[in-house]
């Protein structure tokens, strides 16, 4: 991939400032080479322009006076964002093929225009694939799942029967959705399995982890709604739903039966309980355990989960618990002193 | 799936009361429409009876004139557990079809009677299948695994060399049996890798979730005992034995030769340390920290663990902790200002 | 595998003790029958070497004597995990046999010698794979991977486009390399994805666990570097870059841009922030909590994370807590009771 600045300038409706030259690659200011492009969007980090390699930088028009060649930009990030689109690796080395006849493909299978299923990817019975979906090596879809237009299922990603996904879903590689919800019925000969006869659904534009895990529900759904955006190792257990734009940080877990609001961030590892609800633009904090219900717009941190200000405190007086322990061991034996009509004494 | 609501009764041993119907589907109290049943297990949602839209509920006796048609039990949770196994999604499309033509079995691979093997899954060498498990696209059974009867290895499943499992155990999509344990000697040139030549050995009725990682012991093995049932995503290292009908909850970690008793529980995000010992019917809490024995019976929670009724108080105070401090530090100035003769004074 | 005791010593440079006789396999102190060899490496165990069934023992001058045949050894630990390389089960039954052709290679990719990939393994355009490397059933090989000699890609691991790594790699199954890292800009219309156009770089001697993932950088890489080792499911963020000869135990997370210095460990279920520097041969316990810059060879523990020391003070003290409040309350009564004249009461 190589592109004349200037024509990426005019491609993207930016100002050049400089002199024209040939770009073939991105890089950050301190990785840029002499033929790559690169962005400033954080002032605080302007002070590196100076020693940049790079042949252009996308910046702000407060910054474009510091560098050989600027593309002047009103949102310096989005606009490299849409840069970097273009340099986007190529992922599926059998693009417009159709489907391999190294698949396994069920004759009642719908596949809509333009789909590509790659070999030794299995499509069971009664599924339905919608236009230019893309489907990678190994990837599994269950019976009668929905899929939409313009999904990519990448390589591992497993489907159990019924899974639902919108248009748009990207799903990476090694996640599974719609295994049984977990759930069991304790008596005296052991666990009775629960059957879990739920599904997941997945509506327009969700993006789905590697490795991450969202249960089957029980029975009705398990729910993640329209552009949300879940990470790595994520674990979410029958009949939740998350509401739209919600962003779920790695290794963030949520119990049964919870619901989750929109425009919610959670960052990584946290753990939320079953049954609970957390409100709309909540923002719960990195390893956060979450035990009850969150009202909307709140921000918690710690474990168990405070107040996001009280969680900050805590990170600054935990190291200070064992001489808490001491200072009020102090104070007992002063105050004994006291009582017993002797000087406090100030020696421990 | 259709059936008459009599013929439902007659079949699970229930009594009816109301006219006949015919049910073709599941719900919840509020989800359920007029073809469905529910049921009512937990009284506190009786008042949802009213409204209810299902066809038929499944209630006790004290509940059963609440609604216009009820299928009166003795245990309404497990009764609709038996009627939710009707209503179960299938997986598996090519049920009875045998070994696929598009799968990989090795020659000396030992098969039972009724084995389904579906396309892209692998059986490696001295491998041996009980009668009518069935082994879905894209499992991995690596040499010597020996697997009993009526098994179900979900997609992308992968058992490596000598995994033993009982019968009616349930692999769900992604998980890892016998990679190898975590071991290494330190020495100036490096980490030096310890062979784990032990394996992972799964008894009867165990149930593993999707992307659980159980590893291969360094020697001998690491052992699931019967009817143990174990959560998405949940981490069991080299050499750990867990005992009969424990349950541990999804992202649980379980370092290298911990022994967990049987009717443990331990609930989501747990984590226990190496060489530990769990005792029989203790209870973890979530996100709980243990690095040392517990003896049988006790419930535990936080991190570092402590009982768990210090535990739900630590829940209450967290957010009092800065509060704590203040309170010391002004205790600390008005007795101050008394040993020093004076009044000690509430402002600080 | 069989092997007599005598031959073993003579291969090893060992020194036995006792009659020679037939090893056909290996076990710990308490494990072992009559046909198995094993070892004393920690004196605390010697009490053990009375009551063992083994054969022999692998162990130093000291205990030679306490046993019927010892092998003795200045490294015991180090001198049996060699033997326990050739007890070593093996893993894949096609060794030698080149590539399969029930496996997808394109026409592209360059093979070294001596290379095996199994059935339904997928390798993409542009690919290079070094000598005598292993690729297993399922695994996935993305466009412009470069691969170095003597690496095992065990069953489904993935390995996503322009993923480079050394020589003598193991990834475990399951295992994701080169994943879109986690990275957006939210705008009124939703979050707007950021291509990741950098790579995952892995040097020689690495060793990944089972469903761990390591994302893809934005752009650059994602790098790992020479003999770090890396458990199950541990999550390694985008532009991440961990420093040599590091263990990284299971269920870590590491979050984006962090850089870990060399000789570091980091024990299960720690979580690190993104953007932060940890120093060389610091240790990270076990949940720890890591939000700012560790300097080198400091000791953190808990959540938030805290010098070591306090961090295992804080294990005594957590239970101590409620009690704690107690006393800060009985002294404050005490003290007011002091101050309005009166004498302090011991009674709460």
């Amino acid at each position: 991939m190589q592109i004349r600045l200037s024509e990426l300038a005019e491609n993207m409706g930016l100002t050049l400032r400089g002199e024209d030259c040939l770009i073939s690659g991105v890089g950050t200011l301190e990785s840029a080479g002499p033929d790559d492009i690169t962005f400033l969007a954080d002032p605080k980090y302007a002070h590196l322009l100076e020693a940049t390699q790079a042949a252009a930088v996308v910046v702000s028009e407060a910054h474009a006076g510091d560098v050989e060649r600027a593309l002047v930009s009103a949102s310096p990030y989005m606009d490299f964002a849409r840069i970097l689109m273009m340099f986007n690796p190529k992922q599926g080395c059998l693009e417009g093929q159709g489907v391999s006849d190294q698949a396994y493909v069920h004759p009642s299978v719908e596949l809509g225009e333009g789909v590509d299923v790659y070999p030794f990817a299995f499509i069971a019975d009664g599924a339905k694939i919608g236009a230019r979906t893309k489907i990678f090596p190994g990837a599994y879809v269950g019976e009668g799942c929905v899929i939409g237009d313009d999904c990519t299922l990448y390589p591992r990603c497993t489907l159990m029967a019924g899974t639902t996904l919108g248009d748009r879903v990207m799903i990476h590689p090694g996640a599974v959705l719609g295994a049984d919800g977990f759930g069991y019925i304790p008596t005296d000969e052991g666990r009775v399995k629960i059957p879990q006869v739920g599904r997941v659904v997945l509506e327009d534009d969700v993006e789905i982890g590697a490795n991450t895990t969202i249960d089957r529900a029980m029975i009705d759904r398990t729910l993640v709604r329209t552009g949300t955006k879940i990470d790595n190792q994520v674990q979410i257990a029958h009949n939740c739903t998350i509401g739209e734009h919600s962003t779920i940080v790695s290794q963030v877990g949520i119990a049964g039966s919870t619901t989750v609001g929109k425009n919610v961030i959670m960052a990584g590892k946290a753990g939320i309980a079953d049954h609970i609800t957390i409100g709309d633009n909540v923002i719960v904090g990195p390893k956060c355990g979450v035990a009850r219900d969150i009202p909307a717009g709140k921000k918690m941190g710690g474990h168990p989960a405070v107040d996001y200000g009280i969680y900050m405190r805590s990170l600054t007086l935990a190291p200070k618990m064992p001489d808490l322990f001491k200072r009020v061991r102090k104070l007992e034996k002063q105050l004994a002193a006291l009582e017993s009509g002797g000087q406090g004494e100030n020696n421990e």
